[in-house]
């Protein structure tokens, strides 16, 4: 809950400037002087960590789509950028994409206050500072399942003109799967290899952050999920952060063992055009959420983020049917079933 | 601004009972009693008028179309329902819906006063009839525009247990067109059938809605309208109200002469692939405007209304390309262009 008030606060300032394109891949997205100056600090290891992660992610799609990634890299005035890869009309995926991302930003005490519980002595903004990788494949085979990731580190500074006053930051994260037919050995390896994840650092993880991601992914006013889970965090900060640190790379680093082969089992199968329809009416519903649910998204469009960047979540193509109801006892009625009732892949 | 409220404070209310699917369209959607009984009343004129634009427009579509509406009607226990007329996959739209709905429900007090003004004295939940006509048609051929109107009249009682406090009323709605390509005459034809419905009551009416359509129809994020405008209005509630009912109705009657004949001369014309991938690019815009900024639905999406007839709206199909931008002087930059910096199409 914290969190939505953060966005909604933060969201009224739209003072963000517009980014510039730049020629080339920066080494670093962070401020210079103090930030990139500070290589074992928490903002230079978790840069370095998401790009990483884009440069491994992106070479593993690479590696059986046989298309290749474009890059664009972004900055603004005031620090901060970003870094986006996308790969469209590919032979295995449609539409895939993988953004990095650092904003230095303020928020109004009220934010502050509601991200960090601390009373603000003074009326100053609170400056922030955010960076992530977040992604997702869309593959063109309806047997073969959506995938999306995102990881982010927070950290606000102590308010303007106050010396020494609690500095507050958190983790937060997650990776689910969007299939538009259930396999259910498909869904119980991509559970798995994120509860092996999470069950080096804390063996409540997975249970609590399986349930967490059930409930964030949720279309409300259809009463189902987008797809079948997998992990979602938010708020993370009652560790040592470099453990935290840690458990995030984990996490980020299982992307490629819980997707990859479901792909490569999945990418050639046969399909009807029925099939295909079915997939684009699930793509739809990824739409629904991501417009009007998803708080990255939401707050990318309300903060004046790159367009192209944030939307890059969409699929290349999507579709509405009025009042469609797969017919009771078809793969697409145990999907959607799926959807809208979660449950424990792994007992 | 005042209605953001409104929808903002009504939204907290999801009380609203789940409908119950017809088996016919009723003769009325209004409670029995009072409202059924009272034949001239403004609730009982505004949902005959409501009934009577649902059948020509739908009459209209059918005979180009040649395709045949299907129709599903419903209530809820507390009184108020809908009529949805859907025809998709016909020979000229791919989808085309218009929708009759009547709700009564009932708004906590700060909604009272943010939608009227007036302080209430006392703290009870003030009920609210809202009935209106909605529609949108999304043709085949990318040379042929979308429409949208949606003509609706509002009214609150009295708080619960208060007698003789104010009782606020007014209308709202509009018709916009979306074309995928600019044919200017179509555009001038378009404005000009609306400025004639809004001149016949009041000289003022038309360039001030017009502007407003243009300001209402803006996707924030990209800094594009989603189409060429058209006329939209909202808290109308400055004249006499029957004057106000022949204005909404005259703007509702201009729906076909203003549309129809724009259909009749692009359904057949030819078209590529590229320009009907053109259209589909825009249609996801739709998507956007309708899912992120359109009150209309994201206040249906939010107060539990049938998700199958807010969601009619939406296109069959829709596309999403990374990073697209149309060349220079092609047909495509020329309707974007358009959508960017809106003009007076009547000078």
């Amino acid at each position: 809950g914290r969190k939505l008030h953060v966005s909604a606060a933060v969201a009224e300032d739209r003072r963000i400037e517009q980014e510039s394109m730049l020629s080339e891949k920066p080494t670093t997205l962070l401020r210079e002087g103090e930030d990139s100056d500070d290589k074992n600090g928490l903002r230079a290891r978790f840069e370095q960590m998401v790009f990483r992660i884009q440069n491994d992610v992106c070479a593993a799609v690479e590696a059986i789509d046989g298309g290749k990634f474009r890059e664009d890299a972004w900055s603004r005035p005031g620090g901060g950028g970003g870094v986006s890869r996308v790969l469209q009309g590919g032979t295995v995926w449609e539409k895939a994409g993988v953004n990095v991302s650092v904003v230095y930003g303020s928020m109004p005490p009220e934010a502050y206050r509601a991200a960090t519980g601390a009373a603000s002595t003074k009326p100053g903004r609170i400056p922030f500072f955010a960076s992530g990788v977040s992604s997702v494949m869309h593959p063109i085979n309806p047997m073969a399942p959506t995938v999306h990731f995102n990881y982010r580190y927070f950290e606000t500074d102590a308010p303007e003109g106050v010396e020494g006053a609690p500095r507050a930051w958190w983790f937060g994260g997650g990776t689910d799967l969007t299939p538009s037919y259930f396999f259910e050995e498909d869904v119980k390896h991509f559970h798995q290899v994120q509860k092996n994840a999470c069950d080096k650092f804390d063996p409540a993880f997975y249970p609590k952050y399986k349930k967490w991601c059930d409930d964030y992914f949720l279309i409300k006013h259809r009463g189902e999920r987008r797809g079948l889970g997998g992990i979602f965090f938010d708020d993370l900060n009652d560790r040592d952060p470099n453990e935290l640190l840690a458990f995030a790379t984990a996490c980020a680093d299982s992307v490629i063992p819980a997707y990859i082969p479901l792909i490569e089992k999945r990418k050639d199968m046969a399909y009807t055009q029925e099939q295909k329809e079915w997939q684009q009416l699930r793509r739809g519903r990824y739409v629904e959420f991501n417009l009007v649910y998803d708080r990255g998204t939401t707050f990318g469009l309300q903060t004046g983020g790159r367009i192209e960047s944030i939307l890059m979540s969409l699929p290349l193509t999507a579709r509405w049917e009025y009042d469609h109801h797969p017919e009771e006892g078809t793969e697409e009625a145990k999907l959607l079933d799926a959807c809208k009732n979660p449950k424990e892949w792994l007992l």
